[in-house]
């Protein structure tokens, strides 16, 4: 494969011709090797959930039903269904370590503190917990209790689903019968639900799908970005650079991969505290670079660079400079232990359902969180002095990029333009909507896929929103991305916003002293981020007194890959909202299940899934659709 | 296909015949157009889990490795893992529900009693819940509490595992990491570790799955079985009929299908309360038949005839004699509604997470189960009138068959034979295994598999067992194929069992005033029931002042399919038992995988699984085993 036709990414595509040079297989290799890839698998319509199978289901005619009988549509919702609970389960797992986490710093077991105190409070108060008299560490204890109690039975919701969705939408979801009880209680369900001999039909699977968003999003997402602000701090507008130049040539440079921030927390605050040794080892300093959603959680908090996205993993370590990569879970590709032992690249796996043959295990253990970062930064400067000068190549190629753009700054920064400050402080923003200003609200998430050119799909579907002077939020993957073609930073507002979105932006950032336009692309943060562009529209929808799912707004995951990312979506069409996939998951089998997600559900719910992998072609039903939406308000 | 190569069932082989005359499709003809099936999902080597695949793993060279790396061995630890985790949610979902009704019982909110008080106390004893001075409703609401809190987060492992599993046993989980914390935490964890960059060990994986078996074994079965005995009684030896000819021409036939015994319980209480409307509509009566392991549980407990198992499940409605089929959930096959259409017979689903298309749903609310009853037994009155009777034609086959023999049932029986009652009951049953009058213990369970000609491998494996002097148990689909040979009754212990065997159980039948001799063939009940294995394998091993990895016993699904199989065999292999199983689950592509489930295992817990499709090697191997258990204990 060509280099160019990998990636947008100048500096990806130069890694990738050192890749071929350094006779290392990267994840492009490996695509073509599985070409051409199973058309069953890709329809959705084959299954092995019981060794009867696996059944496949001829689209043009015979077989049409399973050995047990179940139809195509019903193998396609069960598949479906069990994808989603996958990402559901992603979610939630990781929201309960950071439960577990704030328990255990409420109870001063572990050396972490509770960074935002007013972040705390105003989560109790959501969630009705009594915030009176009471230390920070014991409402903190309060606190977990109540998302300790969501993971129990015996309720009919959780208490941070009611706290956060609107009650519009839990009276929808009610009605819908896809309210979940509590997160495990419902993906063991679906995981009985979709084995051999239950359920076979596929309208009670696709609508246990969406309840499945539901899990993701409120005790996986929202919980998860909850604790994790309360615990480190709900971020704040901050200035740093994207891209793999962000490598530095004279300093230790060590990659903080994966996705549950806190011992990427503890690696930065000890990576300034060794600076001496590894000045001692004869670099200049030590450089942390973020990859993934640990990179965007560190990039928020702490202005760490993006070095890059899922696709761009392998490259980084292929510049020869990477000394040591610390991950945890959750998109890290196994054949980083293999692209690492091409170099002198330490790969160090940290979590107990994470681990790499090939990579060095060292568990960590929040108890011992700042030993164990000492340790992993002590690794990465004893790997540094055997670094290969003669494999070192990092690209030039870096590029300015803001993040921390929480739903409390983005309402600090649009509230300065209210002249009355005891309005809502989004007011501003929908009377620029409203005004046609901005056009609507898009959110641009989602991962890499090597289905895609990595990133230009969520590149190019951004720029033309963007033209059409739609708001545009990101986090995950999308976010370096987008980081890195500058659309995240002042001049991005300049060189892509229209003309009406960019003077609202210009005086924003004015308004609200940031010395510079306010960017195009808001970065919402990681994956579990997500839930701030809920948020948002949760708070947006009751600024204009308008329910979620008649706002001009739209989401789009172009390049979506990982099971997280259709729980996501699932969660999206059940807020209301026009969810732009660039491809199918896995259901073009299933004529009645895609009708079901691409038409049905916006009945049901208000929102539904469009399927579209060209980029044009999206941009323009996405704009159209937040056009209608305007038409339908009469602005 | 030849109907005589589909099953060794005459019966079954009948309705075959009779399925061809009628123009109907059965699970044998779709079996025959899913020829040839996927190799690749047949050794375990196909991915699904990202959107970036499916990737697929060619086992004789390149490509080696899918798009994000992960290994064969990877991606095959990955399926068995999500497989295991499927079994797991399936029993635990069935256990959680009774454990409902359990709450409901003693709140008096549902028209169900405790009718086994004497095991409620039993079972609150085992866990260390005071029993003085409560009465049975709040003795009953305090062990559906400590269920419930089985299920919330916050401890080392469940009280129902501590409760149960031998101390040793769970020293040697806790070493090997694989105790569970709660049921529902390892199942969303399990979903986490297998989704796209998380976990690539194939080691973990497999100890994870072990740990499926360990949820599966406590919160699933061992949990379902105590809570079904409170709440319905333990189950003592009683005489019935197996096989389609139980049918009755003359009467209503109504089949209970699926797992869950709430609905089918009440339906056998109502179907004799409205013998008299069944007489109006011109029938003798209202006859119930069993199928698969509702069909066991109703068999159990109030000696309702065994109309089949899971292949045999179609042929019933083929006998144009079906007036009414109800299923909840599991092994019910989706085609049902198809078949059902060809006659006359009312199918109807009941479960919110069991539907299928072409059924009338009813929903069964435990509030209102003599209502939802007696509405479903009017329903099959009514069908009846609409019986074709050219349609009709019933194998004239029934075999004497009984069942009901719970750990408690074995033991008292036994215990009969010590001269000193204040013996352990087991005490005999020891002493013929150590004098080698029984040869050992061995459970012959699982499903149906249309890979196997229907009951082929159990009969023939079990029959080969008895002729060396092996006490069988059996449960689940396996118990409708050993009842319809004649093993399940004393004539079978005439015709099968060796003659040491014979001679105990003759002996134990007359001190126990069965009037004939004890079976030798064990029914101990459904696929939960298959927790009184491991009970008694317990109290045994407890017996001999041994540990179970020792005792001269085995395991062995011949026949297995679905995913709850797959459980039960990692929690008897973790058991410490020699686990046969007549096919790989989908792992012959993971070489690293196989070595560990069928070698490495047994150092690390005792146990290890065993895969042979051939009954007469496997028997052989059995047989072998036990012999050489015995040889090491110098018996």
């Amino acid at each position: 494969m060509n280099t160019e036709d990998m990636s947008v990414n100048p500096a990806v595509q130069q890694m990738a011709e050192k890749a071929k040079r350094d006779d290392v297989e990267t994840v492009w290799d490996r695509y073509e090797q599985q070409q051409p890839q199973c058309g069953f698998g890709e329809l959705g319509i084959c299954c092995r959930n019981c060794l009867q199978g696996p059944c496949r289901i001829n689209p043009f005619g015979e077989p049409s039903h399973g050995i047990c009988g179940i139809s195509a549509d019903g193998i396609v919702a069960r598949n479906f269904l069990r994808f989603s609970a996958g990402g559901a389960a992603t979610h939630a797992d990781h929201a309960f370590e950071t439960v577990e986490m704030l328990s255990k710093t409420a109870e001063g077991s572990v050396p972490y503190e509770i960074a935002d105190p007013a972040k705390l409070k105003a989560v109790a108060a959501k969630l009705g917990v009594p915030t009176r008299g009471k230390s920070v560490k014991r409402l903190a204890a309060d606190v977990a209790k109540v998302a300790f109690e969501d993971f129990a039975p015996g309720k009919e919701t959780m208490r941070w689903l009611t706290a956060n969705a609107p009650e519009e939408r839990v009276n929808v979801w009610r009605e819908a019968g896809i309210l979940p009880k509590d997160p495990d209680l419902e993906i063991r369900r679906v995981m009985h639900q979709t084995s051999m001999g239950v359920d076979a039909d596929y309208t009670n699977m696709v609508l246990a799908a969406m309840k499945m968003g539901l899990v993701d999003a409120y005790s996986g997402l929202q919980l998860g970005c909850d604790v994790q602000d309360i615990v480190f701090g709900t971020p704040k507008p901050v200035k740093t650079q994207a891209n793999l130049g962000v490598l530095d040539e004279d300093k230790v440079n060590i990659i903080v991969h994966g996705h549950v921030p806190f011992l990427s927390e503890k690696i930065v605050e000890w990576a300034r505290k060794l600076e001496g040794e590894a000045k001692k080892a004869g670099a200049k300093g030590i450089k942390i670079a973020g990859m993934c959603c640990t990179g965007n959680e560190v990039l928020m908090r702490k202005g760490i660079p993006s070095a890059g996205n899922f696709l761009a993993q392998e490259f980084a370590i292929i510049t020869g400079a990477v000394d040591l990569m610390v991950v945890d879970v959750q998109c890290v590709m196994p054949s980083l232990a293999q692209v690492a032992s091409c170099y002198h690249t330490k790969l160090v796996t940290t979590h107990e359902i994470g681990k790499i043959p090939g990579a060095e295990h060292m568990p960590f253990n929040a108890e011992t969180a700042d030993e164990d970062a000492q340790r992993i930064v002590r690794m990465g400067i004893e790997a540094y002095k055997k670094r290969n000068l003669s494999r070192v190549e990092i690209p030039d190629i870096r590029q300015e990029m803001w993040g921390g753009f929480s739903v409390e700054a983005i309402e600090e920064i649009f509230g300065c333009l209210n002249s009355d400050k005891s309005e809502n402080p989004l007011k501003p923003l929908v009377d620029a909507i409203t005004s046609g200003q901005i056009t609507g609200v898009a959110a641009v998430l989602g991962c890499n896929n090597t289905r895609f050119k990595h990133d230009s799909m969520i590149t190019r579907i951004a720029e033309r929103l963007l033209q059409e002077n739609i708001l545009v939020l990101t986090g995950g993957c999308a976010a370096h991305s987008l980081g890195n073609t500058g659309m995240m930073c002042p001049e991005g507002t300049e060189k892509y916003a229209g003309e009406s979105l960019r003077k609202v932006l210009e005086a924003a950032g004015q308004a609200a002293g940031l010395g510079a336009a306010v960017p195009p692309v808001l970065h919402i943060g990681s994956c579990v981020d997500n839930s701030r562009v809920g948020a948002l529209l949760t708070n947006l929808a009751a600024a204009a007194n308008l329910d979620i799912k008649d706002l001009p707004v739209a989401a789009s995951a172009p390049e979506l890959a990982h099971e997280k990312s259709v729980a996501i979506g699932n969660w999206c069409v059940a807020l209301g909202v026009f969810t732009h996939i660039g491809m199918a998951p896995f259901v073009g089998g299933g004529r009645e299940v895609t009708r079901m997600l691409t038409s049905e559900m916006e009945k049901l719910v208000g929102g539904k899934y469009y399927v579209e992998p060209d980029p044009d072609k999206a941009a323009d039903t996405i704009i159209a659709h937040i056009k209608a939406k305007r038409s339908a308000l009469g602005i």
